[in-house]
């Protein structure tokens, strides 16, 4: 099987360096060999470290598409636009292809189901979820029998490799980030991890296979971790939590929701064991009951494993005939807003430190009909003391902070109770306003 | 695609239950509608609560096999035969098989797969292993662009929920296994659990896929957890360590090396986090670096959901042609035994509580060239004393215990050392003998 390899950045090498390191056996187990003939990149004459046969680079994607020799075609330049073009052509023309594009899959997906339907061929995009580990194909076709009835996933390893840091180190976020800097786990820009935008992507992709709808990543509602304070982890660590950037969906009766969101996890949870920069996913579904994938969300060869197996498969049909899943968002389901869920909050307030304090928190969280399920005055313990010592007040009186946690409630009723407390003369400020995981999860 | 379902036990009606519950989405998902059309039973007569059409049951092989109408066969029969002739039979006929069978896959594979090629069919087994949790399509398929280094899993729900129970309620392994009787957990002869049996059948199979050579349970070296007792648990617990039954293979120069003992796995490796009766299996990859799959690993619907899957996949080329991977065990591989490797050890010894009993005991290590990492002499923590009272041993003189950890050194030098420490007169008994989790897991 001949391949055009559009970019050969971090992936790219990957992708070919992983062809050529197992050959023989990748050979062996599809029943052709996969050889890359046509390189799309910027710029050919720059050096690089590649075992590529010379005259593959070009920069022209005439030369990498038009080609009639090529049989199948790797996307791994990553962003929108010139990557969804290419795909679109490439499927058109009747040439299957393999995409590590989340970008391009969870806002085009669409377009690009639809081009592969004019070319009778088939799209495989194992890595644009989870790096190495293989939940989009398990999702389509190991777990198919299923009705899935949520997807919960650590998606975004630079996130998880920040709350880890803070959790086992008691880091600031600050310090975090700038050790994941200093790792490669974060961009000189880290606004679309911090701000769960990366893994709202995602999490559309996931949520359309899961639930056979287009789901598309505006839909999803989304936090950040920007609030999640090195006292947060430490107040959840009294409560038995830890907190993970988890991305959301579920199969309601009125359809869709999706939500990526800092969440307090039961320390027993499997989620809560992913550490580092690692992703996992957790499956719902009727029949496996949970299922839990884990494995390196990012890297070159990680990703590249995950690219290759595709590719694989693509080579497989070539061979033997047949084809792949193809698209499978048959249903169309609305899309359910936060709103219309219930959570279970976790609020940290800075409070004076004065008589009858909780006494009026509680009226205000009463009157919005918001129930309180445990609350803790500024506990002395390891790390939380460190991290979040009494202040004064601008006003030079003594703060606290108190901790609350509520049990289910609508949005609604939770902004009223916020807009509340932020008028009481008591309140010297929200820390955080976190969310903790649903009880049957 | 229309079925004939040898077996109806716990598994079978869960296939039967599944495929009707989800029976649209199913024929949207696949292109074709999936239906049961002959049933396998001993008892065609008997009472059932299954919502099959009548007539569709029959005590008769002939019958199940024989009607040309039928597309496809399902095996959940279990054991050997007469599983392993029908299945076999119906492979000759070109009828693509699917089944849960891990005896019939593991010590029969290659007859499975001689008639699967006789009569250009594929054999489908993802049930085999792990229940619901899609490790064998991800081996053969999504990760096959890896050359696998190592499985490692928990492929065994009963002693995994026995051991759970025995760390976290510090329950006895006889308290556990009758509460593990009691939730239908552990059949009335748990010996194929209790002994690893079961754990080495399933490991055979994976590292048959894993390495692409034929691996056979007799090739696994196995030591069950009857010897694991609530103090070695309460002991693991002070070196950082949980006490699991792993199945590890490995690709090492030699060939591949297969076992199945109780291990001291460092309490943040995510296999630690399994608990209850679930199995998860990870693995070590080239490419993905490391993977974790984790899930039910028995139950009738988890099953079903593997089995229902499997067929779909059947299902899908039948309809748009196609063929599954087929066998992969191109490789002629070595077997290493164990005596090939080395390990870090466990040692729990009842000693006689005088001076100078630990310089006789690292006396006999070291002559034997066993490197010592770690002693404990009858620490007092909650648990292991509770369990482990310093007793009076018959000649009525004090005894404590003795906790000590090796060094990596060989199985030859080990058995010779622990022979050593039996002919000390000080040594008054060896309680458990275990291997730690290799270094690099």
């Amino acid at each position: 099987m001949r391949v055009s390899l559009l970019g050969l950045g971090t992936v790219g090498a990957g992708v070919a360096q992983l062809l050529a390191a197992n050959r023989a056996d990748i050979a062996r187990k599809v029943g052709c060999g996969i050889e890359v003939v046509r390189v799309l990149v910027r710029d050919p004459g720059r050096a690089r470290a590649t075992t590529l046969p010379p005259g593959v680079l070009t920069a022209d994607p005439e030369v990498a598409l038009g080609d009639p020799a090529v049989d199948a075609v790797v996307e791994v330049m990553g962003g929108i636009q010139p990557a969804l073009a290419l795909i679109v052509r490439a499927l058109r023309a009747g040439r299957p292809v393999v995409t590590a594009n989340k970008d391009v899959m969870s806002e085009h997906g669409r377009a690009v189901w639809q081009a592969a339907a004019e070319g009778g061929t088939d799209v495989f995009f194992e890595a644009s979820v989870g790096g190495g580990i293989p939940i989009v194909r398990a999702l389509k076709e190991s777990l198919a029998a299923n009705r899935v009835r949520r997807v919960a996933g650590i998606l975004n390893g630079t996130t998880n490799f920040i709350l880890t840091r803070m959790t086992q180190q008691g880091l600031s976020q600050q310090q975090a980030l700038a050790d994941a800097r200093a790792l490669g786990y974060a961009e000189a820009d880290p606004s679309a991890d911090l701000d769960g935008l990366d893994a709202a992507r995602k999490l559309a992709i996931l949520s359309s296979i899961a639930y056979n709808a287009r789901c598309l990543p505006r839909e999803v509602f989304r936090q950040g971790i920007r609030e999640v304070a090195a006292a947060d982890i430490a107040y959840a660590a009294r409560l038995g939590a830890v907190i993970k950037l988890l991305a959301i969906s579920e199969l309601r009766p009125g359809g869709v929701s999706m939500r990526v969101h800092p969440t307090l996890l039961p320390r027993a949870h499997p989620l809560a064991a992913v550490h580092d920069a690692f992703n996992a996913i957790y499956v719902q579904g009727d029949a496996v009951g949970e299922a839990m994938f884990y494995g390196r969300g990012a890297g070159a060869l990680p990703t590249a494993s995950a690219v290759v197996g595709d590719l694989m498969q693509a080579a497989r049909f070539l061979d033997r005939g047949g084809a792949g899943t193809g698209c499978t968002c048959f249903h169309e389901r609305a899309f359910v807003p936060l709103d219309a869920l219930v959570s279970r909050f976790y609020v940290r307030l800075r409070v004076m430190d004065r008589v009858g304090v909780l006494a009026q928190i509680a009226g205000v969280f009463g009157r919005s009909g918001v129930s309180i399920l445990s609350v803790q005055q500024t506990p002395v313990f390891e790390g939380a003391t460190a991290a979040r010592a009494p202040e004064a007040d601008p006003h030079g009186e003594e703060c606290a902070e108190l901790i609350l946690t509520t049990h289910e409630v609508g949005e609604d009723r939770m902004a009223e109770a916020m807009e509340g407390l932020g008028r009481l003369a008591v309140v010297s400020g929200v820390g955080a306003v976190l969310r903790l995981a649903p009880e049957d999860l």
